[in-house]
């Protein structure tokens, strides 16, 4: 079986309110943070009968549903699991 | 700086319902997957300041802010940001 690790991040030009909430929040308790940026973390198992087109599968599954294009990066690595 | 990338993943044994839900989405829409898990995704930045203690700061971080050390496991590396 094969497992893609999709990590989904919003574009740097967009304001994320949640990463500057726990901003504040780190600050507030004294740790010296400078910024913080929150996204998204997905893991996808493939069947091994997927193996073949993986890449190009996964590029599609984050472009129509995992990510919205417009104000997110997406980035995965394929990995075998054991 | 450096930039620390965290992600935080539920538990093997706690029931993902909003992986399991994108799960079926992506069956629906005709894609050979075997499961789907959710979790986050954080990027904290830190000021060279913190770089001698960056670690065990991170560690007390993620378990008091970023993860519920109940339900959720962490996990976090360190980067140099240029």
């Amino acid at each position: 079986m094969l497992k893609a690790k999709v990590t989904v991040t919003l574009k740097k030009s967009i304001l994320d309110p949640q990463g500057s909430a726990v901003e504040k929040a780190l600050k507030s308790m004294g740790y010296p943070v400078d910024e913080v940026r929150i996204g998204k973390y997905m893991e996808v198992t493939l069947p091994e009968a997927a193996r073949g087109n993986a890449t190009e599968m996964m590029h599609e599954i984050c472009r129509k549903l995992l990510s919205n294009p417009v104000i997110e990066d997406y980035r995965f690595e394929l990995e075998d699991k054991e």
